[in-house]
């Protein structure tokens, strides 16, 4: 259901000095592209980093509409799905670019989601130390989370992100036309993120999101647009708190400790990202109810809204206890080897906490199975 | 002849708001890196990086010092040499990490040359997003230049530097005593950049060298720790007012776009850092003669003050006129593929000029050889 309504952006600003930039969001963005990159005051010349689904959607429409405003660009591919999250990736582009006339005043465009958008981001980073990085995130995962606040990267072998910057792009153009392509598993994928928006910072958004769900994954304009808004909000304002990750923005991780350890465990195969956070995020709501004091009534409401989106909430018997254990350990996030997670003290609020024992981890994995 | 004299080290800042730290230099710091350490309250694990001509001397010496402060460390090394500063060592090295329980508290020591300060600097900048990074350079080399500013990264087989960042570290200890150990041609090399900073930003120094320039090719203590902090105190300088090398920091590059031209044609094998700029200053001279006013006179001092030295002053055949002028292209300092050069007013002072044509360049190689 593509909307053809174009008009003016919604616009969320992210708050960071002198890297501060806009997030757009809207219907028919990539057309105008030229045009919005116009006061970014970039060079004529710029790379489009995608993906193997989304080059032949998307990789032409918007060099035509670059060319229009007299820019020009190479397109560089890889192929999709998480497994081009890697350094060899990494390293095949950073070989391709000398050859492409680059130099400082150009920049990269990160077509695709959120697999796209850390990698081109990792490349744009680090390539002549530094080249200006435009967002154009074309799943719901990256509208609404990956394109913003600058964390960019690999995986290692070993774990998720091992590798990588805090980088932040000059823009974040979201044109929400493009998710109408998404398949349907990648949209459930992407609303885990949304849902988490809600449980993390704002109750009245995520008792939206339970009357309203359906609305968003059958792709109504107005509510895709409203959730990508909204989203975009909340982590526009957690990141400009604390952009490095020092405290606040690690709120940001919740259900994301276990859910990286079993993307880590699956290797990236058949498990998406979003699948991986729903779990994570379904047990993260049981040892809150355990740690944080949670209520049993809101615990199960993540619970209900996750499997209501058609996302999976428990394990199975796939993932054995110690190495999820161990994984979890090796989470970046973690100090010391202690484990840490995110908690909900209710709906709306989340913390940091160091709290959760190896007792409550097997306890809660048990029930989650 | 290497010194004993243990008194408290020089302290240069480098400021640059939440970003500045100090550079120490003297005689035995090696000995008490944990208590210079210690106000950074980092973690109490870390990873030296070195290479295979350091680590026989020195890791071992440096992982008792850090022990006796109460911190591990893990040493890994890379084959010594400028091949190692690639995207494939830097990836080996990540791919080590992960097994060390390194967290984000951890810390990494570049413990070597300039090949081992870009390329741990880089490991550093990237490795989970970023951990903090101590320089503790072992050559001439990097105590006057690489290991201050943050320019840290690997090289290309298109060119240097291509792929890094901009990642300042937490401190930088220069142990002279390490200088001892260095053979007489890397020494010399290293002198190339100290001949360098007087150049461009220092006629008195410049001329205290044209007098002491044996003293500091001994290794007379008093002359090499004069030497390597007054090369500091102009790169912090220059580095403060221009961390990313949107203006003035460009001057550092005296010599340097056919350095690198001349070193990336040599593929980094039989022709060192310092020989190449060496040439490019000479060249650069030159140049300045004809685009930039410098006298004649002090373009001679210059060619003069490099074969005093023992460095190279003239290209030889070796090198293809056409291929220079297209690898001095590709420096990622040109803009749009314009040559760009520094080039001097007179001796300590220096100018980014655009104005050097291809014609310019054609006729100085052919006097340079």
């Amino acid at each position: 259901m593509q909307s053809k309504a174009k008009g003016a952006p919604r616009r969320v600003r992210v708050d960071l000095g002198e890297r501060s930039y806009d997030i757009l969001i809207g219907s028919g963005l990539l057309s105008q592209t030229a045009e919005y990159l116009r006061p970014l005051k970039l060079g004529k010349h710029g790379v489009i980093i995608t993906d193997t689904n989304v080059e032949p959607r998307y990789a032409g429409p918007l060099r035509e509409a670059l060319g229009k405003g007299g820019i020009t660009v190479e397109v560089l591919s890889v192929p999709a799905g998480e497994g081009s999250k890697s350094l060899r990736q990494a390293d095949r582009i950073f070989e391709k670019l000398p050859s492409l006339g680059l130099d400082r005043q150009s920049f990269v465009i990160a077509l695709g989601g959120g697999v796209v958008g850390d990698l081109a981001g990792f490349v744009a980073a680090s390539y002549l130390r530094g080249l200006a990085l435009v967002q154009m995130p074309t799943s719901l995962l990256a509208q609404v989370d990956s394109s913003v606040g600058g964390k960019v990267g690999v995986n290692l072998p070993q774990g998720k992100n091992l590798v990588g910057a805090f980088y932040q792009p000059r823009l974040v153009l979201a044109d929400t036309d493009t998710l109408a392509t998404l398949p349907a598993r990648e949209l459930r994928s992407g609303f885990a993120e949304v849902i988490k928006h809600g449980a993390i910072r704002d109750a009245g958004f995520f008792e939206w999101l339970e009357r309203e769900y359906k609305q968003v994954l059958a792709l109504h304009p107005d509510a895709v647009a409203r959730v990508v808004r909204r989203c975009c909000e909340i982590k526009a304002e957690v990141v400009s708190a604390d952009e490095r990750e020092s405290g606040l923005r690690a709120i940001l991780n919740f259900g994301h400790t276990l859910g990286h350890a079993m993307e880590s465990l699956s290797e990236y195969v058949g498990l998406l990202h979003g699948e991986g956070i729903s779990m994570g995020m379904c047990c993260g709501a049981r040892l809150s109810v355990k740690r944080a004091g949670l209520s049993e009534e809101e615990a199960g409401r993540v619970g209900d809204l996750i499997a209501a989106s058609g996302l999976p909430t428990r394990l199975g018997g796939s993932f054995k206890l110690e190495e999820l254990l161990a994984a979890a350990r090796l989470d970046k996030k973690a100090r010391n080897s202690k484990l840490r997670f995110v908690l909900l003290k209710r709906l709306g609020e989340a913390v940091v906490s160091d709290a959760v024992t190896d007792a409550d981890f097997v306890e809660v994995m048990d029930v989650c199975r």
